[in-house]
């Protein structure tokens, strides 16, 4: 039996409802996961994550890997204890982070040079398993050569053909029965190469799907092509997980196309430097027009920062170089992301998600594709 | 009627617990308030300052003059508001940080250049309190003359004359009645200068008194003969308060004296540098030694920190460079300094503390005075 299950709930066109099960707890879908690459979200605790309304949470192989060591992290219990976070954990392989490092990758794995010591790694796919085993996430994925965009057509397909051989042998790897092993589609921008990808990984039996090598900087209507193209193939009743995908149009138009998961630094990393996500567009709290504005950043939000502080005090924090704002603006751009998806959820309940979808990219000035 | 009173509740020999009531709580004394310099302690946020067990807390004039403006804080409904702090807040009037700016001080008042950009900043002594009346903390500080030490008597005795005619000046222009005002005795280390300065700012009938101009680099026992001295000429019915002392050592000294209050930025920047407070002796935890490190910072600590989270986990953020750790730190820090103060007042109501101060020196290798 597999450990980790998605159960459908409600459609609408093809956005999806579900849960994912998984021995930690539940992710309702469509589902962020905050990313905490050292086994901390970037200025936050596990505690502020919960207050965020995070269910289910990413952390790096990588990363981890390297610093502090899988053995540690072990020691500690696992990942969860380790990082004192009682929800899922997903971790991801190590592929991306590894591109780029400028790797020497082979047909046995992937060979590179720290980023901490420079020392030399060597990372094959059964290597990512068993480090994911060490670490004790919910849900461990396997490792993919990721192929940056635009690369041609040759490259492209050797990188997805890679990948799917690495994809047989992690599932051979992988023993741990309290952890799922995702596979991960790749294939560029080309919806051929994604729709391939996505129909052999599929036929391997994963419990779920990742979608990789995407919100590398393509443009976002070569992105939902391909997102088409993959998720046409991938079994209706597993989950499917745009890798590193968190700009909100970007998630909701994979919603729209029946993604279910998505993860990404950025409403962290736009945080630290000021910038601030808004349903009616987002803004940077440097600007002096928030100099002596005594409303929240949000009005009407429910996070900590929208209800204790002005942005007036806040772009003092900042302005003065005072590290609690980092850890505000993280709190709340994380509550906007996360809350996002929940009404999106709802949305897709209630049979409403393409309005949903429309009216959000309308107050923000994009344009929602037909 | 005076809206800050001092109660006393108990002494053992010249040590004294009390409670110190204002508009907005109580501190129990001794007690310690955390500093934010800024209208936040570092790396903290208010919510946080109530969970480490902190009372009271502590602003700068000097900083929120000048940023954000007194005005913007006051448009908030004043420094509570502001800063989402419900408890007792106390405002220093600036001198201590004009006093590292090379300040050409006339009788009239401070002239100094501002930290932020430069500009030409005048403080008097009525300008001063105005200020921290647009504030609005519970206890404002008088303006002093801080004087470096060593200097010479000649020197450290004008200092302390004009600290007492500004604080003439400054109860003459103090109308705020939902706010005390505090004195401040100087008189650097000598005994009859201290006794002579406690002696006439006594007189002048204030509602509490600081002890300004030490904690700046004299050794322990010229401090304790400078603080013998001036509480000697205090009122015994008002609250006494040991301006910038933090480290636990001096302000047990400083309590076995009957001294009440406490504020310093020391808990939170060790925490910024990775020095952990710990009644065995305090710790580095970049130190290798505790890499692998399964127990919290202190065993028993009942604090956000030690609750959740081990010396291995914590070193590993440390040593990544993950911000998160400085609001850790911070937290366990301000926790232990916070709640040996109440192990203080508890051990002076049980007519104890003389062991409790030996013990607490003994265990952290210091040799407690006679």
């Amino acid at each position: 039996m597999n450990p980790v299950t998605w159960t459908p709930e409600a459609t609408d066109g093809a956005a999806r409802a579900g849960s994912l099960q998984t021995p930690h707890g539940t992710l309702p879908t469509p589902g962020f996961m905050p990313v905490g690459t050292r086994a901390t979200v970037r200025a936050l605790t596990s505690a502020d994550l919960v207050e965020c309304g995070a269910h289910m949470m990413l952390s790096n192989t990588y990363h981890l890997m390297l610093r502090p060591g899988a053995e540690l992290v072990a020691a500690h219990g696992g990942l969860h204890d380790f990082m004192a976070w009682k929800g899922p954990i997903l971790t991801d392989s190590g592929g991306y982070q590894i591109f780029s490092l400028e790797p020497k990758i082979t047909e046995e794995g992937a060979a590179f040079r720290s980023t901490y010591d420079g020392s030399h790694v060597a990372l094959s796919p059964e290597r990512a398993v068993a480090v994911q085993e060490v670490l004790g996430p919910d849900v461990a994925m396997v490792l993919d050569v990721c192929v940056g965009l635009p690369s041609s057509r040759e490259v492209v397909k050797a990188g997805m053909d890679r990948t799917l051989r690495w994809a047989e042998r992690s599932l051979a790897a992988h023993t741990r029965p309290d952890q799922a092993l995702f596979g991960i589609v790749q294939g560029g921008i080309d919806p051929e190469l994604r729709a391939e990808s996505a129909h052999k990984t599929a036929a391997l039996g994963f419990a779920g799907f990742g979608i990789g090598g995407l919100s590398v900087g393509e443009p976002a209507n070569e992105r939902n092509v391909a997102l088409d193209a993959a998720i046409a193939e991938l079994p209706p009743n597993k989950v499917r997980y745009v890798m590193g995908l968190g700009d909100t149009e970007g998630m909701l138009d994979a919603v729209a196309r029946g993604a279910d998961m998505f993860d990404c630094v950025l409403p962290t990393r736009l945080a630290r430097h000021g910038k601030v996500l808004a349903p009616d567009g987002d803004f940077n709290l440097k600007n002096a027009t928030h100099k002596q504005s005594l409303i929240p950043l949000q009005v009407g939000c429910a996070c900590f920062t929208c209800a204790n502080y002005t942005r007036a005090y806040l772009r003092h924090l900042l302005t003065t170089g005072e590290l609690s704002v980092m850890r505000l603006l993280s709190i709340h751009n994380l509550h906007y992301t996360l809350n996002l998806m929940e009404l999106a959820r709802l949305a897709v309940i209630e049979e409403r998600f393409d309005g949903f979808r429309r009216d959000h990219h309308q107050r923000r000035g994009f344009v929602a594709d037909e």
